[in-house]
């Protein structure tokens, strides 16, 4: 007898009991203000995982040795960013009250809110380790609020100062720069310097980690959006993973941003997916 | 001295005040469900129409004749449709008060609700022409009524039974076929059979007409987000606007539905631009 | 508690005992001589049949009425056809043993040959219905007799004279037009003409039915590897499926040659999805 | 010992002695005004030709019955039109004292002016038919007389008023039309209709004989600087070169106006390489 | 009462009279030896301009800060050399007379000559920063003297020896790098090293400033005509830009050989118009 | 007279008889598993390599001054390994016997055996010098042991023990890093560093010295099969080329893996070119 089609990422074929870490894919790309097509981003990523080595040569490390769970697209409401963000919310509650944590692959940034007030709402204490091209500051966006371009802003409602860890910003408009440098967010620009610090000064508080992929430098990393040169490269960021993901008490977290069809070379992808593999793997200690 | 850049549809340029006709851009896609990139439509025909003459042979008519302005895209805010649709509403309330025929360029199909609203509120006897692939009559499309696949069945809520007339349709689900056929709308399916039939009985009744450009078949027009095989032809499209714009009383239209990027070739867009001109033409009687 | 992802062609969600036809993929394309890419074929047709609709306007039919099973892609050895054919082979044949009919999807030409081998072990008296740009009829190509140039001659290694019914040819060396005239094959060139009176003449015989798209013209599947100009019409083809499908015995088919890298616009394999479609509708009676 | 590597448009390696048809390519597109590109056009055809079969089933002849050498590509003076066309008259001129028929290649439409003055210096009563979407009779262009735009007004220079027959004619600004309607050349619209009494007319005269492809539908030939809609059908053409290539008395003759990397599916180039085939055949008496 | 549609880089709004500096488009790439495209380089880098914010994190500045006037690009005579760079010499004149600084967005390198001998006419003490990763410095090419290839040597025959100082050149025939280094230009092979003493020795010397973006490394500017590996990162050339434009007397600037369809990412678009933003603010001292 | 069309290398037109290095393509790719297209890699480095100029500024050496004779493409067997490497294997052969130095370009990295088999029975002290991202130390792949990802672990069974010397290695699963530990071949992860010291050990020992292109980064070589980020950087590669090839005594190599259409901006190409000329002129001591 043969048995129906499955598609997960590469690796993550652990059953749902067995599972510390639950992969979803969150296909929404309808804020969008310039360039759409991250709806395509977690698609990608896991049908193109199977050119992927589960092991991983920079942690030694096999995805065969964790236990991961990937439970698929949502299928979101294209055109209604509320109804969108409370799919992700029902979908994460899920994972965090099956004592689970989530793992998001995006689409576009505004979906990080759908999960990050989930998580903000069990770990009160909550601190959230931003990497992105783009400050995402705005209060609004040619007059929406629930925009890529406000995330962070709107997460910040949620935790208020001095939560919010920025890395690799270099892309906003002047008043979001004025803003994060009065002290409402820790605003480190162009680069990932401070981050040992920031990680030793977390210590064991929750943290919520999320990966704007275009963080990268767009030679690296064209497929997005926005593409942002003078961005970070690979090696930086998987670093950067293995000490956030190695260290800190991550308890959710998302990779988003990536745009397929801007790259068609799959180079914007097979870098995705590696980083989903190191984010993974530096999860499992 | 030197003067300001500026961009408009090739031959259209028109002062507002004799203007006939107004051209404008609706570059909104963000109910689109299956692939975006429609919001690049309008502009992509703007910049790639002076790669156009403005002679038809198949009208023996120039643009240079006639009397059009382009009043350029619309800002609209991506991911509140209904924000969106009031952007539009207001452009084509301006144009209308201003005595002049409305013509926009999509942009989703969605867009033609913005439009339809304020023109169907100034002709309450309005008749709508409806070229196209998809029936777009869904009450709702993945929890949303405000959809592109649901575009003319919010336009029937407005003028209701009879009114109107779809063409070439070969492409929904089976209920939206069912619903047609019990009455509400007059539906042609695969081709225009029966157009010359609705032209005449039409007479001076006035009459939206939208032009979802994906009626064609996607060898002429791949640049489109569901293309569906099995359209009607280049010619046959012409042929139609020339009997709709020439003999029927348009009060307001649209054409919609290209996504530029989908076809590297340019034939989409050049062929949009023919259909925007072969339009024109055919209301300058 | 979550399912893990699973993808299936759209509307091909019967369990695997109720099914009747049951697809699979053969993702292979190492003998290709000109330009690879079909490997990717199967994937991309099940990928994008979300963008599709589950009913038919051409038959009135909904495959959610229908009892189909996917059983995704075989993962095939590259680089050596014999291994390749009998992981066919032997997929093919349990689903003949579960009784119930085998729907390859390719995949180059050649994968045909290791459904084919099993269905006719069933069925001795089969008859083919090969629709193709190609002859396919080399006795070598290359040097290699296991090659998509060479596939319907190896078909007729097995069955000979008389079996093979050609239609749509229209590419090809001279000494293959020969030995088909030669009474080898039953060949119609360049299009459908002389189909009905094969449907007919056939009656209740055993038909494998295999479809290679390149036998439609290039301007609606250009997403081929060898594209050849003069081709037949999407609709000649549809309706050579529902003649073929819904009137012969067919007791095996396919569906192959899809590249979808070579079309961006994704329009070819938007039509695949729809053959697919309409043939499996076909085969419900 | 090795041979230096080669490379022909495939089944054309006659010796240069033995020749009856001398192929070369003349890439060139420095007028080009709205999209270049045509420059690849001749390389294309000669390497993609390998993936063509030598015989044709339209004609039931095979290239390697005929006699024709490809002679490559000029080395052109992009930047200068005058010197690039004094390259390509000579070219021209070295295969006609040969007494060899000159099969040239293009690049954009204006090569034909380097080749046609010299087959008409040698064939003084010289007729044209000519094959184009375009009217190309324009006096200037942007201020330039040697403009792909203007390069049959400059042929009329040449021969005058009478001697040209333009067939499948769709764009152009209407001055254009009007002049050739004033009897300066034999224009038809749109399609082929009256070629076949174009061509008993010509009986023997000596005829040059250009292709521009873009007369082609772009739903078959998209790959092309400006494509215009409404085109004529690939059957079309090839039943066209048949009767002209087999009942006139072509002299010379050029195929142009590829540009490849428009198509990204390949097809263009395909059709381009059957195009060269189909009328190298149809001289073959 | 609406507006016809204007189209400006971004933040490029001052009126004709208050404006410091005047953009102009040159869309000319007729002498391009090797691949044709940069005529669309002015067009992308405005439209793509919106998809930029108008405040650099780099210098602290914003573009609606400044006085910048964007005029359009040039309608330039496609095939004729001399005419295109009368053209450009015309609008440059035009600029220089109204006592505003000309910024040329090309097109091709040699777009660069028509703006280089106004400004060279009116400051006879000019001196030239030239960033490449092409010598450009030959004679003539194909025959050729007004090329692409040949514009530095052109500009040299205006202004002599010791006058032009080449950065990041990696690419060229050896005659000239002899040529060069005969002391007939300063040149600086593979980086920039050598810039800051160049700057300070120049002072307050009247320099124009001509950036190839092929300077770049092609990992993150791919869209040009003849990409040279091993060239410099995107923030060497930032602060380059900063370094000269904030200390040198640039009296006229360039950017050019953008040529965008070779990068379907946008990345090349995108660096490019940062190229543009980070050169006008670093001019507004 | 004209001549029949030939196409080398830019600058290898030596005779047969005075060229030390003779270059051959193996366009195959019948065992590449997840991306192919290597076929068109050594075609594709041809022909681009117009582009190129002969002369090296980090060499300071010009092609034209080498000895080099380009022997063309093999037309391989697509679909049987064996066969193909057969004809590999007798080119390489001829060019042994003749006393010149075989310069293969791939294809995909199984063809090396082809080649190395020849190398290695004429030099029985034989190491390998190898770059690469991939370890291809698998014993089988997908039950094939004539893979791609197999071909160093095929060498070894050639060589043995400590004759393998690998750079730049990143991806691969666990067993083929735990094998090569264990001594079977010495491994350099990540990076180059080592190889001064290698070509200092191996003194004049006879080397093959493989280069499969996914050593780079894919920032600046997208255009590959598996793209793997972290890799080195282009100057890394060429000043790596100029030490192997100016101080090791190298006596056959290859440049593979290109995929030429994974790269539409050309820039892969334009790598593989200058890595195929300094490859070519460091071997001209």
């Amino acid at each position: 007898m043969l048995e129906r089609n499955i598609e997960t990422f590469i690796g993550c074929d652990a059953s749902y009991e067995d599972a510390d870490i639950v992969i979803f894919g969150a296909p929404f790309d309808s804020t969008t203000s310039y360039r759409p097509g991250t709806r395509f981003g977690s698609r990608a990523i896991r049908h193109e995982s199977y050119g992927l080595e589960t092991y991983s040569p920079y942690q030694d490390k096999d995805l065969t040795d964790c236990s991961t769970f990937d439970s698929g697209d949502i299928e979101l409401s294209m055109g209604s960013s509320e109804m969108a963000l409370s799919q992700i919310s029902e979908r994460t509650r899920t994972i965090l009250e099956g004592g689970k944590l989530p793992f998001m692959v995006g689409g576009e940034h505004l979906v990080t809110l759908g999960a990050f007030r989930e998580v903000a709402a069990k770990y009160p204490d909550l601190h959230v380790i931003h990497f992105d091209a783009h400050t995402d500051l705005r209060d609004e966006y040619l007059g929406v609020q629930l925009s890529h371009a406000c995330v962070i802003r709107r997460c910040h409602d949620i935790v208020g100062d001095g939560r919010i860890h920025q890395f690799g910003i270099r892309s906003g408009d002047r008043p979001e720069f004025v803003w994060a440098a009065q002290g409402h967010t820790e605003m480190h620009k162009f680069n990932l310097d401070g981050l040992k610090e920031t990680v030793n000064a977390l210590g064991s508080t929750p943290v919520y980690f999320t990966i704007d992929l275009d963080v990268l430098d767009p030679s690296i990393f064209p497929g997005t959006g926005t593409p942002e040169a003078g961005g970070i490269g690979f090696m930086d960021l998987i670093n950067a993973i293995i000490l956030v993901g190695g260290n800190c008490n991550v308890v959710g977290c998302d990779v988003n941003e990536l745009s397929p069809s801007y790259d068609p070379s799959g180079v914007s992808t097979a870098v995705a997916c590696k980083v989903v593999r190191e984010l993974i793997l530096s999860l499992n200690k």
